[in-house]
């Protein structure tokens, strides 16, 4: 039995009552949730406990989609490219597609917005109307025109475009517009558990004024007939993350992406959005050559607009309903995990919203700093494993061969780092409760969780805990609208090191900001002591074409001159085009060799880390072609003569290059000791930080309470600094936390 | 003692005269030659042998180089970057040069051609001059003109560049022209030799008249007082490869190409220049942002109308010194290995010189072929090690520690495959010969050498090897220019996947060619039945933008689909811009996502080589990020769910992807079989191809000898296919060859 109690919200389950309420009293809830698959009975709604109804307001209403025809989301698709081996080709353009998530658009009112793409030659190939009128006005000007050009036109019952006067050998693709007919959250789920027969829950789109007028009303119905609800859990609004499947079973995940707006678009959506910037939106803006937009590239201007004018339209409606929740004397929470197109919720456009709380599905670390931060009232973290009988990538999790109890600690000792930083009003679970029957050391071992949990959050509410002060800037595409994120979760996004270096800062005593290359252009740079730029060249998290504006090159060193610490990973600032592939290379003393200077001879250097910055089992990702510029770079790590962490003096500032980085305790402990650099100090030497990595500590002054946290499955002995320079020595059990107090 | 005579030229060294007759004996030489720090006596050139004089035609003249100012070679150098941190800034142009190379050329004709670059904006800085003219016309029209435009001075006393009115954190730098002071190979074999205070010898450059009075006059000179020299040998003609040394001994190589025309530019070749082509080069055609014009990246038009200028040049006045070679009843014979700049032996000047042989020192089977394929009457390889104590990389040769014998089997094993496909009338060494007494396995392996080297001969006497006759063209930004190399030897090169497909080919029963990108576009794919692209994205290897140019990749696709066979290596027909990334991804089923495609999904595959192409032992270098574009690729290697090797069937013909290759008997025979499977044949099967790819063979129908050579240090045995169907067994000796009559 858990020996505190709230903050807790438990997914119940109809006919495992008995189950239910015990569970809720084992772990300390307050709050019981239904969750998709799952209901409530009476018996569970009027136990006592607070009750949260899970809504995904443009799904299951599949009998008033069916007869408004219509009225479905969209989404643009390509199709091909295929090669022309004649003068006609024919593109059938649903063949790559699963039939069960998407149909074909071909109104009138969705066919304007489709296009035919030359993509070996980058062109636009006209329709047959188009064309004859040409090749017309042509042949009156001249007579030996010669070849007519290329032109395509429809076959609806095919379903096919076809290309007359293809060019032989060139690539053509179709980009079309393409109905949702089974809305991918649901799809997902159906799949994964099996749900055979089931109905394919199709997901409406509120563009369209009378499914606003059907939503509102519906929503209206069920306040008035769900008086036990005291939450409505919005899974989250109206437009989900994209996610496209392909036809073929070996390649059925065409496309997934948490931050692109594809799901969104109608030929309504794309009217409107001309009205109201000026200009059309096309096709090729969404499909941009069949790549999509995809977050983890620059984005375009265009596909800015596109998202700021899908916000307003979301908070707008957003709006209305929450109101609505309100006057029936119930809360408004809004889950952020699926279908977040245009919540952004550090958009300018979320507060107005009004949700009363926002509930995060956490990993990692990292999460628990996404969701802390949104301004609402409420702030939860949903705990994984999802309780469902496989987890992640379809591994087992509650069915034999799964370990739940071994995965909840993992994915427990990853996020209670960051409840060290920031306050969390609530934890809770999702899935089949009856799955946990079988498990019985995951039930003792969430009440630990709860208990610990509940402990941690006593702590925050005495008072913010100490900080180094050092103000830490990571800089970024995406600045502050997508902080203490990327795209999805740590497992989707791991190639990528920018999350492993947010997950490591995620729980240092440091205050973490994130700013855009606009920010920088705007002065930004004077709110921080360091700046770190960790990415892949050309990709939204080093920055792409953006750093080949002298500007913000020249803002940066000459920050750096004045005392800045500049932290460049992987491929920082690069960018094609001038005499150095970094465009920082002059502040980094380091640049990469994308084969022009294979013939240039490269200094020669010795490794060496004199002030111990390099921690005790701290391991980098190695990467090759890396070269000192000047020779004046000091070199702390390194292989096969290509340096992989250096330090370079700059003025009064200095910059470290890393050519990679991956998430571990040593190597978050390293990025302390290069943050802290400007101080002149390893980071065990400053207050309140363990002389071992392994832990994790957090001092709350209000309260002259310190805890420890183990990030290892093994007991860790460590000894603190205290502020007069005296230490303390502490243990903390295996994987557990330890709380002093008077300190 | 050697079983047969001829062929052979032996290095001489006065001093040792019974050494040298000695080894004369033994090895079977006919011809007798100096080398680079020894000499011949009397009593070695009267002994009866053909007598080779080494002359390096532009140094060794430096008293009258110093009664001559101004007569040396020059090259342009980039000082800096170096980041503004204020207004003013002083650039040092020799900081960073090695001073006994190069001096400063301060000249009024060398200062016009000086530059002075923001490299962080990419500009081009004014002179004080020009900038005082412009700021004063700006001051008249507009009073509030503001802060000044930087310009630059300079001050010939520190030789100092000055900046005034420096864009603050700015990096600039200075492209000037410098003087040669010391001739680089003389510079490096002074250097490698410990030769103390041995005079540095200057280079004089041929492009004045003067120079060419003076050589042309010194030549006849030495043609004179030479009476026993047989063959002048030209240590090339008058321009080296470029090879710049730094000031700081942690970065001694600044910069080498053997391919690039630096060390060829004179204000004078540079107006010359500028009258014949009705455009002036600037410094920027050859600093290139400080990354020089690299062999290894494709050429700019400009580089390739130079090369072409100097080309010309070097051959009028090559052609003037062989002809007065002749006329002295001479032969000349050109070494082509140092300063080839200009003697392109395969461009449209070279035959007009007149040569009456090409020595090339060889490492490598490619170079063999390089060597053989000139248009001249003899041929010669010069073997190595070259007799030094220190060969490769400093390393140990004919010193303790050295094992030289080791190192001339293994470069033998690999010249020698060579040596089956093409005839070649000589080999040779160079150096100390008295350094090969302490060595006297060196001396037998040497003898071993020839006589294997003369039997081979032989054969080629007799006729033509049997080939398969099937016609393979390497596809790169060269094409037939530089056919058989890369830029210098297989050492220098190794980390450029084509060099070791090159040395692949060079000992295969096939028809090589090379074309370039423009021979595509004149209709050269019709001369071959299998192109290869193998190279770095951008490099001159895989060709670079040239990719974007719609033809060529329509022209490659039709004539796959018509049944070519296309064979890409590592990143072919690599460009951006489009919706794949190889520009040829259509064929090759295969494409490489550089970010954007992070979130695609990526087809599954069944990695399976139903028809046994992959050899046992066949291993070739992986690379992330490669998938199959269309799920139609059959995949024949992987690792980690990345295909690695696939085939993509397109009409009537075929492309295999390969993410790398290296250089072994095994993947040799793997490229063998993927150029014979148009064939619909594995290589095995084809006569005359030993299945042990551990043997090459050749076959001369008109002498009915068939010869097998052994790739590896133990003894093979292997079956031989007969064109009737039947298998001879055939052993072949360790290290050894084998020859079988009457077949």
């Amino acid at each position: 039995m858990s020996r505190t109690k709230g903050g807790f919200t438990l997914p119940g389950e109809a006919g495992y009552e008995l189950l239910t309420l015990r569970m809720a009293e084992k772990w300390g809830a307050d709050v019981i949730r239904d969750s998709d698959g799952t209901v409530l009975s009476d018996e569970i709604t009027q136990a006592g406990y607070g009750i949260y109804s899970t809504i995904c307001i443009i799904r299951d209403h599949n009998a008033w989609a069916k007869a408004h025809p219509g009225r479905l989301q969209q989404t643009f698709l390509s199709a091909g490219p295929v090669t022309a081996e004649g003068e006609e080709l024919a593109i059938p353009v649903m063949e790559q597609f699963f039939a069960q998530q998407f149909a074909v658009n071909d109104t009138p009112d969705a066919m304007r917005y489709w296009q035919v793409w030359d993509r070996t030659e980058g062109t636009i190939v006209k329709t047959v109307e188009t064309c004859t009128h040409t090749d017309a006005e042509a042949s009156k000007t001249d007579q030996s025109a010669g070849a007519s050009s290329p032109c395509w036109s429809y076959d609806p019952e095919k379903q096919t475009v076809i290309i007359k006067h293809a060019k032989p050998f060139h690539r053509y693709s179709v980009s079309f517009l393409a109905w949702q007919m089974w809305e991918q959250i649901s799809m997902y789920n159906h799949v994964t558990n099996d749900w055979g027969d089931r109905e394919h829950l199709m997901p409406v789109d509120p563009v369209y004024p009378d499914v606003q007028e059907y939503l509102l009303g519906w929503l209206e119905d069920w306040c008035k007939t769900h008086p036990a609800t005291t939450v409505v859990r919005f899974t989250s609004l109206f437009y989900n993350f994209t996610w496209m499947w392909g036809s073929d079973a070996r390649n059925r995940n065409l496309f997934t992406d948490w931050g692109s707006y594809d799901f969104s678009v109608s030929p309504l959506m794309l009217d409107n959005f001309a009205k109201e910037y000026g200009y059309a939106l096309t096709a090729e803006d969404f499909i941009n050559q069949g790549k999509f937009q995809v977050t983890h590239m620059p984005p375009t201007a265009r596909k800015r607009d596109y998202m700021k004018f899908v916000a307003a339209f979301v908070a707008d409606l957003g709006k209305r309903m929450v109101d609505l929740v309100h006057r029936y004397g119930k809360k408004a929470y809004v889950f952020y995990d699926d279908s977040w197109i245009g919540v952004e919720p550090y958009g300018p456009d979320f507060a107005r919203i009004g949700f009363d709380g926002m509930i995060k599905c956490v990993f990692s670390g990292y999460e628990v700093r996404l969701c802390s931060g949104v301004n609402t009232p409420t702030h939860e973290i949903r705990l994984h494993p999802y309780l469902f009988p496989v987890g992640l990538g379809g591994a087992p999790t509650f069915m034999e061969g799964g370990d739940p109890t071994r995965d909840a600690r993992e994915y427990w000792m990853r996020v209670r780092r960051a409840l060290l930083r920031v306050p969390m009003q609530r934890i809770g679970l999702g899935g089949y409760l009856h799955l946990t029957e079988d498990f019985p050391d995951f039930q003792d071992y969430i009440e630990t969780i709860s208990d610990e949990f509940r402990e941690l959050e006593a702590l925050h509410e005495s008072g913010k805990p100490e900080s180094t002060g050092i103000r830490v800037g990571v800089l970024h595409s995406w600045g502050s609208l997508r902080p203490w994120t990327l795209s999805g979760h740590f497992h989707e996004t791991y190639m990528h090191e920018l999350i492993h270096v947010i997950e490591s800062l995620a729980g240092l005593p440091v205050e973490t900001g994130f700013l855009s290359f606009a920010d920088v252009a705007e002065g930004a740079l004077e709110h921080y002591d360091v700046i770190i730029n960790a990415g892949r060249a050309g990709d939204a998290w080093s920055g792409g074409d953006v750093w080949k504006d002298p500007e913000l090159t020249v803002r940066i060193s000459e920050w750096v001159h004045r005392g800045g610490t500049f932290i460049g990973i992987g491929q920082p600032s690069a960018a094609e085009g001038t005499d150095t592939y970094y465009r920082l290379a002059n502040i980094l003393g380091v640049d990469e060799d994308t084969g022009a200077r294979v013939c240039h001879g490269k200094w020669t250097f010795e490794t060496e880390d004199p002030e111990g910055l390099v921690p005790e089992g701290c391991c980098l990702p190695v990467r090759g072609g890396r070269f000192l510029t000047d020779g004046k770079a000091q070199v702390l790590l390194s292989h096969d003569g290509c340096p992989d962490l250096t330090r370079y003096c700059f003025g009064e500032g200095r910059s470290f290059y890393l050519s990679g980085y991956s998430y571990s305790p040593e190597n978050t402990r390293l990025l302390l000791n290069l943050i802290t650099a400007g101080a002149g100090k390893k980071a065990e030497e400053l207050p309140y930080i363990a002389k071992n990595p392994n832990v994790d500590c957090a001092y709350f002054p209000e309260s002259r309470t310190l805890i420890a946290v183990n990030l290892r499955e093994d007991a860790q002995e460590t000894e603190i600094t205290l502020p007069g320079g005296e230490h303390l020595s502490v243990s903390v059990p295996a994987g557990g936390q330890c709380i002093l107090h008077e300190i």
